[in-house]
């Protein structure tokens, strides 16, 4: 990142905002239809990638992230096509209001700007990325991880190439080639030019960043989600949120991490949990209590509570009320997605109100967090802060307002 | 700013979030109506402040945003009523959609939790921002300049005993008693408590929080606000709203800075201008194409571009086009507030497209971007950013909101 990269993307990004949603659509058709035409080249690069990750010992899930195949690229040039497909965010009225004095004030969407997305090994996140700040009418300025240079390079190489087909500036979408700690740091501090960041990795890549940048940045996808099973809460129903929420896809932000039972239903639930979550290979951490029903669990420790296992382990601790479970997730929880099983509405209702998480459950898992359930077709993130957009980050929450101010010479 | 002082806030914070409208609004009455009861302690405090700035030679506009006095503790009082009386932000359905799997979503605004203010010498800074914090459910840390604390303290004493009044934590409004830079410096990294910092001061308090900050900023106040006078103008209209933009209350964010002439009028208009303006005694800085016109106009130096005067000194320039007017604010504007004057339908849409700023006008003074001014009854500042809000901020944009998901055993 540096002064003139962030002055190609302010410049970019007023003619992005001023196109026409049929010229930003033409340009993803393109680099859907790219991706796919040059998936030898693409490959190649990635298997030079994945050689040189090889080589420095990283790890087979490391690997995995940043493997592509010809399936993996087709589903890349298919999610860009459904992002295409979404209805075009900007130039919503959000109020249109005539004035006592008579002026007219219209609020509508406009595009954020520059958005910057700082992002770890995956190459997919850089096409998706750019995909949806296309649509919204943004500039991008990308910064990978360095083990995935080359394959990124290939990828937005498509991107910028189909914006220029289709008569957009090739700088709508910047990849940062300079991938040391430095260039992320300037990337962090570019004030002039980026009106917000956005990371998407680990909690690691975004505790850091939250601490080192001076820029806006969104906080996504740090989330340590908890169920809290009522007393009053039906236990087959219990059984099954439990079971989804912990082994659909374990490590993703809105799995199941710590369990909170009611003490009164503790004895009758937890052999059962037990035999059931033994069966999806999921481990228990318990507390002292729980212990002493299945003393099979092992104990958690101090940092099992809020910890996000990202992995078929899961806490587990007995509380004596609701009032108990919502002081254990302000204290422990990330403010993601929290979830009340319970028969009884008045407590399902003062549970909601009381947690402060950006999606509060009532009989439903946790895993419906998410752009797609929510019915925003796709998102860059998860956002856990409070701070312009909670929740799934959609084309919507890519966009800032204007207000048009009418007038016919009024003054004040 | 200390752990402990986050940890009171964020305590306080939860408790005022769920307590309902009626007893923050008795808070808010009970404080109104302390401030007038303790008028000769809060005016003895505010004298000491006054004589010790008047012995650290401090200047007398700084003396008279400084001072308090019968009316001015009134109208303090009026603001916290007046604040009262408007609509509850909280709470409100902004969707409610059921999911083809029959999941019922629900987003409504909740608080933003603890909000922070960095503020300078006007002690009514302290209980306006405590009063419009309230109304909307927040806890705030207040951090006022070193000049007025013994004001700030006796005016944030009255409204902490009127939250104790009302049953509310006092803890829902803190003054940060240290005032040195390095309390400021520590609440501006208090990531843990802070949602978000609303720096309220001069271009310089807000560059330096901009810079230094972790914890989520709205920056406020920078306005540099441009004026166009279109070749397809009125005369006689424009002139009406460049007297106001500029006069009305030169000292403001939203007052004219820089004045746009298209040249095919230059000739005809700006001896008129030269008249007019001295006689509202404005001082005009004009670039050399309008030197030619009226000579007696002062040059404009390099760093007269983009300048807040804050006073009655005027910028002017001519440009060949509306492009041209267009691609000045892109470059010397704050993205505040910007007017084209013009009888020209095409012309105008096409300036309010392209200028990228929080309001953008035609045929009216810029003086309107104001919280009063656009309905919302009161602000807190006016946003030249884009993330979460841009323009005035008003009660609803110190919420964020909170999704409510009611299922029926649904998994995914």
């Amino acid at each position: 990142m540096n002064d003139e990269m962030g002055m190609r993307a302010r410049k970019a990004s007023v003619i992005l905002a001023a196109s026409d949603s049929r010229t930003r659509d033409e340009a993803l058709k393109n680099a859907a239809s790219l991706i796919l035409e040059r998936k030898d080249l693409i490959l190649a690069e990635n298997e030079i990638d994945l050689e040189n990750a090889r080589s420095s010992g990283m790890s087979q899930a490391f690997l995995d992230r940043l493997l592509l195949n010809e399936q993996r690229l087709r589903s890349i040039s298919e999610g860009i096509l459904s992002i295409r497909e979404l209805e075009d965010p900007l130039g919503k009225t959000i109020s249109d209001e005539i004035r006592p004095n008579g002026i007219r004030i219209v609020k509508k969407t406009v595009p954020l700007g520059v958005i910057a997305v700082i992002f770890e090994s995956r190459p997919n996140v850089s096409a998706d990325s750019a995909a949806l700040c296309i649509k919204s009418g943004n500039a991008v300025i990308l910064r990978g991880g360095k083990e995935a240079i080359l394959s990124n390079t290939a990828i937005t190489g498509c991107i910028r190439d189909a914006l220029s087909m289709s008569g957009l500036p090739s700088d709508c979408v910047q990849l940062i080639a300079d991938t040391t700690r430095d260039s992320a740091v300037r990337l962090m501090h570019a004030n002039d030019y980026i009106d917000v960041l956005i990371p998407r990795g680990g909690p690691g890549l975004i505790k850091a960043i939250k601490k080192e940048a001076s820029v806006p940045v969104i906080e996504t996808g740090a989330g340590t989600c908890q169920t809290y099973i009522d007393k009053d809460a039906d236990p087959d129903m219990a059984m099954k949120i439990i079971v989804n929420a912990k082994t659909s896809r374990p490590s993703v932000c809105n799995a199941l991490e710590c369990l909170l039972v009611h003490e009164d239903i503790a004895q009758s639930f937890l052999p059962e949990l037990y035999d059931v979550m033994s069966g999806y290979n999921v481990i228990i951490k318990g507390d002292e209590v729980s212990m002493k029903i299945i003393p099979s669990v092992l104990p958690a420790a101090q940092d099992d509570w809020g910890k996000e296992y990202d992995d078929l382990v899961m806490a587990l601790r007995i509380v004596s009320s609701t009032d108990e479970a919502i002081a254990y997730i302000e204290q422990y929880g990330t403010h993601h997605s929290d979830c009340i099983v319970t028969e009884n509405e008045e407590e399902a209702l003062r549970f909601m109100d009381a947690v402060d998480s950006a999606a509060v459950y009532w009989n439903a898992s946790t895993r419906f967090t998410d752009g797609g359930e929510f019915g925003f077709g796709a998102e860059i993130g998860i956002s856990t802060q409070k701070l312009h957009a909670r929740g799934p980050l959609g084309l919507r929450e890519l966009c800032s307002y204007k207000y048009f101010i009418y007038g016919k010479g009024q003054i004040r």
